[in-house]
């Protein structure tokens, strides 16, 4: 599955479509992919350049994690905003770089952060680099993201991200502070995803009518599809790293667990369980106390609970919320390519 | 001497007027803080409501960081180089508030990065609150920077302030490569300083006359002014990590050598050491295997290569520069005290 969403410089749709074929859920990003092929070229030249610096350690790290096969997702979704909204510059180039960029030096903190060994089905940078590299890359990173904001000049999309970038870390501060803590509500874990996650896809999505001078309805209609996509990504995300296998998803599945992240199948089991099963959660979670078979506990008891079942149903709820949010948008292949992304998304649940 | 740089919210002129006289350097920077007290207020207060955020941990890293007894100097030069050139709006509020943000975004990731105990002679916020704290702090600060500068809405200063962020990690990363070299050449490592803390002074005096609408001869005036006065700080505070005192210092002499920085005084030491001198640098440096009594070694051997005396003849000369830059200004109360800042700054290596 993970393959449909790897954007290849040089991949060709028709192999995302044999992917396709083989694959079960009926849903991808194909047409995405390649309504945005040209531009998505244009967009990898300018991270190359953008990356490119005399300190050799610096190309080094960030194009072990920006050419690992990343989804490039985010950038797609600037792209194909700006495709919805007819734009007709090509600013949306260097602000789909930007976010990219925003994008993997969060990526590179969180390795510090989470203290990861794996990203991506690699090593980590901070596993190769050190803490020090990822910390300093992942600024530099932020900092060439800015530049290219300025370049484009549009200080309306410039606060647009600036904002995302400031709601991200406020997010991620926030998941450190819940971490641990199995009393966190439903809706204190929705805050965490919407400003660690969703922020950023929100923006991604933004910036493209606003660069269209299109209305503010436009412009927050197409922020809303960002933000409930990213929310309902990353509940399916939260929901795989209990299901599906190692080898699909680039990422192990129990990692969430091995690092005692609170998320939302957690909070649900917890809530449901009986009081030998929250002793479990709690020793697991709260106490850090990870035994041998603990993983496999974990699934049954949300099975039980249904506790998977229904993180998707609220994934798939965020999904509808996303979709109905184009509703100002005509008919076209771009506002087509944008729902296929919330069906694939959801599908990856499945 | 310590006390006579930092800006106290609350601070009376009079207080530093009084230190100044039992201190022995002549110069002190109490004209430049009696010119910016009203301004500083105001940045004060916006630092304040900038680092205030629902997720409690936020403002207190900032804060124990921010109201530590910086020494502000850097949003000190954005308000005076405004000063200077007359500026009439308060937009160099809010990007002085900014430049301390970037300037304590860099100073939390540093931690990180050196893996430090102590800051400004308390414990560090990585032994506080943990690296993950560290981290993320230092990247919403860098976001809430570059929002107060969307809302200054200046693209050229965003793009001077952007381009410091992105250099500033450049230099970290030059920094880190390298760390354990004895071969550094000095121009390598003048590259080092310029990027890691020149280019924060020289963006920092930079916006001031963009704000003010002054010609691009004015702007890079001011900009060179705060470029070498950066450098010269800079290696002053290496000479006195060989010299001085830790009560006077906030920071205890000896830290560089312990965490085997190579800077000016180390690389003016080795290059006219014997052979036996060498294989100690070599030793302590590049193997990081330092003992009881290297410290006391190291002065000696500095001493008697009058490596200290050479490093602070280098920021002297800097110093110069700095104050060579303003000579397209004319008089002025702003002009002096720019120029006494430079004097305070290379006085302290005496």
């Amino acid at each position: 599955m993970v393959d449909e969403w790897i954007f290849k410089g040089s991949s060709r749709v028709s192999e995302m479509k044999l992917a396709q074929d083989i694959s079960r859920p009926k849903a991808d990003i194909a047409a995405l992919v390649e309504l945005v092929h040209a531009d998505m070229q244009r967009v990898n030249e300018t991270i190359l350049k953008l990356t490119g610096s005399d300190v050799a350690m610096i190309p080094e790290v960030a194009n072990h994690l920006i050419s690992s096969g990343g989804k490039r997702l985010r950038p797609m979704l600037t792209l194909a905003t700006a495709g919805l909204c007819a734009y007709g510059g090509d600013g949306h180039i260097k602000l789909a770089a930007s976010v990219e960029f925003m994008h993997t030096a969060t990526l590179l903190h969180d390795d510090v952060v989470d203290q990861s060994d794996m990203r991506r089905g690699k090593q980590s940078a901070r596993m190769l680099w050190g803490n020090e590299a990822s910390v300093l890359v992942g600024d530099f990173l932020l900092g060439q993201a800015f530049k290219m904001m300025v370049d484009v000049g549009s200080l309306p999309c410039l606060g647009v991200l600036a904002n995302a970038a400031a709601v991200i870390a406020e997010g991620e501060v926030m998941q450190l502070s819940v971490a641990k803590h199995m009393d966190t509500s439903e809706d204190a874990y929705l805050d965490v995803i919407r400003s660690k996650t969703a922020a950023l896809f929100a923006a991604a999505s933004e910036v493209g009518p606003i660069l269209a001078g299109r209305t503010p309805t436009d412009i927050e209609n197409c922020r809303s599809y960002g933000m409930n996509l990213g929310i309902a990504f990353q509940l399916i995300d939260d929901a795989l790293d209990y299901g599906g296998s190692s080898a699909t998803l680039g990422k192990n599945v129990g990692d969430d667990l091995r690092e005692g992240k609170i998320t939302l199948p957690v909070i649900l089991a917890f809530r449901r369980g009986s009081t030998l099963e929250r002793a479990f959660w709690t020793r697991v979670i709260e106490q850090a106390d990870v035994q041998d078979g603990d993983l496999e506990t974990a699934q049954t008891y949300m099975k039980n609970h249904r506790a998977i079942e229904d993180t998707i149903d609220r994934a798939r709820h965020y999904g509808a919320l996303a979709k109905a949010a184009l509703h100002t948008f005509p008919e076209s292949a771009w506002k087509n390519a944008l729902l296929e992304v919330v069906n694939f998304c959801v599908a990856r649940g499945h």
